[in-house]
């Protein structure tokens, strides 16, 4: 259980994520700051009451931050701290506080310290970002000029307003703000795993997790279907028991995912955050990889060409003349391998049938060529993307059953 | 001017968007659907007030209603239109509007349809998406099972839930949301015009535009710096003249975009929501395109892989035995033209050295072929990504050198 470490004795239990500026409001630009924090916090065991984009207007800001303080036990905005008349995020957290902002001599120090550094003289706009309430500490900025507020309101509330770009919100919420909430309890008692499955459908797993585990209170366990994976997320907080205490939220989720994994066992290919490429970086072990692509339009490319195990790949147009000289596939994939002086070959061939992709894949470790066929369900983007997965996944099965320790 | 076509009066100008389901407020999916309904309401001269995502939880959503009706002429929902218990969308419109959901005979029949056509029984639990309140008309939903719903309250404020999935969204929109608000009078009076500029900074775009018109009130005109573009959005209203009248908001931004097109020459390459691949097909004007790229990670494929005119295209990792024979990157260029048959070779290198990524790019068109240098500033996936688009901004300006009515 949270041991909340403030006089109010107040746990961090619900939280609001209010995303600041009038490009997200237009659709300019894309919010994924939100998102991101929401993930973050949903593995502290902090509930999610809403996230809200907001236009740069200090009324509804204001108000935004006044009506989200009266829900939630912690308030975490980003963007408005720059030094633009636009950017009113400070305004808006001193009006809802009913607190006056003054220049913290120590932060305009330093502020003029890093214009100094560039042979530049501060403009006097920039010194709003040395401001704080009396109730606020600065948080540093490790990447950039606007220093971030942890805000420590009297009933035991906290507002954290994190800049705008992503780079500084994480560094900044590793450093200094994930350390001050587990001072204040969160993430005590509560523990979360994501297994990612691949090779099976989402009402199969559900069929084999069965509805005891699927409708249960502690662990809660819960499916996804996304894109690149089914996903069976378990959540648990610790066990409230008798003298001897009960299970902690650690020991349920453990428990619990090596049990899921013994029922869907070659079909965990990763786990929580961790991506496809990731998870062949650990079934390749040391191993490199070329790849040959027809009418897949680059998506697996896209998707695994940033891996340093990944030495060489060709994108082919259905048809074009570079095409007719892979009509086997097992060649092809020997071929791009030999090109490229790569341990492995992977070769995959998608062609569109109404609404269907139709997917052929050929994978060469060694002196075996195999080939495999599947079905991607979706025509057009989705499909070619759903034709890269099937890729992967052709691959990870293939090099699972060379090394079976490795899963 | 809006010319609301209501008994009521009430003109749309301002709206909020409701996203629902807790796998957006704990972070598992990402929202998309907020940030392209703001983008297609903004282009209409809507402005948002916020943009709010929120857990499957009835008394939060129906909270989330009220208040929403309470700031805006129109509330847009997405998600929470399914047949489940979790699925609380119209319970929570018929709550916030004090009405009571009833069975429409004529969608459950629709609905019984469906499932007959798929030799299926229709659970009993599906009903619910034939449901309606009495101030609610269905959305029919081409793509699914789940109706939208078009609430007209009659204080004139409209409510419109929408499935959850994309690909449902588009198609209700498109067919039966728009056309409802433009005969409510939404768009009418305004208009909006995006610029999209290449091998120009945002500050020198500032510099170039000047005070008046980057302040002024109509039309209004803003800059914003994305990834793949610096963007001139360009919005105004219909002038309120004496009798001639005054210009309307098309003919101020037409007038406004002609006058910035012709400081800016040379540097726009697309309009709205035109994106590079599109840009690219209308300069290469029925050529063919080879790519080789070395060290960025396939982003170049990925972003333009899927384009009819790609035919081929060559990821290499630096220091790859694949990359040794490609010394001399002009040579490169002609050589993945050629296997492919294509009339225009593309060959990029990209080098991290520090902070930095250096690009080369050459660009291979009939007997010519060029070599240019960029610098892209950040180190990582996100300076590959700027290669890449580096690459495209190069070939652009090749392509629309050798034929200068294209721009």
């Amino acid at each position: 259980m949270p041991v909340p470490n403030h006089p109010s004795g107040r746990p961090i239990l619900a939280a609001e994520l209010l995303a600041i500026g009038s490009e997200l409001t237009t659709g300019e630009i894309r919010d994924t700051n939100g998102g991101d924090l929401a993930h973050e916090l949903d593995r502290l065991g902090v509930s999610m009451t809403r996230l809200v984009a907001l236009p740069d207007d200090l009324p509804t800001v204001t108000g935004a931050f006044r009506e989200a303080l009266g829900r939630a036990d912690l308030v975490v905005s980003t963007g408005g701290l720059g030094p633009t008349p636009d950017d009113l995020t400070r305004e808006a957290i001193a009006a809802a506080c009913d607190e006056l902002p003054s220049v913290d001599p120590t932060m305009a120090r330093w502020l003029r310290d890093i214009f100094d550094r560039r042979g530049l003289v501060m403009p006097d706009r920039n010194l709003k970002q040395a401001w704080l309430v009396p109730s606020a500490t600065a948080l540093p900025n490790p990447v950039g000029t606007a220093p971030g507020w942890w805000v420590d309101r009297p009933d035991g509330r906290v507002i954290v307003a994190l800049p705008g770009p992503p780079r500084e919100i994480q560094a900044m919420w590793r450093d200094h703000v994930l350390p001050r909430l587990h001072e204040r309890g969160a993430g005590a008692g509560a523990a979360v795993r994501t297994l990612r499955l691949t090779q099976i459908g989402e009402s199969h797993v559900a069929e084999m997790l069965g509805d005891t585990l699927l409708h249960g209170e502690n662990p809660r366990v819960a499916t996804y279907a996304k894109a690149d994976a089914v996903e069976v997320r378990i959540s648990a907080r610790d066990e409230r028991g008798g003298p001897s205490g009960g299970r902690t939220a650690g020991e349920i989720v453990a428990e619990t995912a090596s049990a899921i994994e013994e029922r869907l066992a070659g079909h965990v290919f990763a786990h929580d955050d961790e991506t496809w490429v990731e998870a062949l970086g650990v079934a390749l072990h040391g191993l490199t990889l070329a790849c040959a692509e027809i009418g897949t339009g680059g998506t697996l490319s896209a998707l695994i060409g940033e891996a340093p195990w990944f030495l060489y790949g060709e994108v082919t147009a259905p048809g074009s003349s570079a095409t007719r000289r892979d009509r086997d596939l097992r060649a092809a994939a020997r071929r791009v391998r030999d090109i490229a002086g790569a341990d492995v070959g992977l070769a995959v061939r998608a062609r569109e049938r109404g609404k269907d992709t139709q997917v052929a894949i050929a994978v060469a470790i060694g002196r075996r060529t195999t080939l495999g066929r599947r079905l991607a369900f979706l025509t057009g983007p989705m499909g070619r993307r759903r034709a890269a997965l099937a890729a992967c996944a052709e691959l990870w099965a293939r090099l699972s059953e060379r090394s079976p320790g490795v899963s």
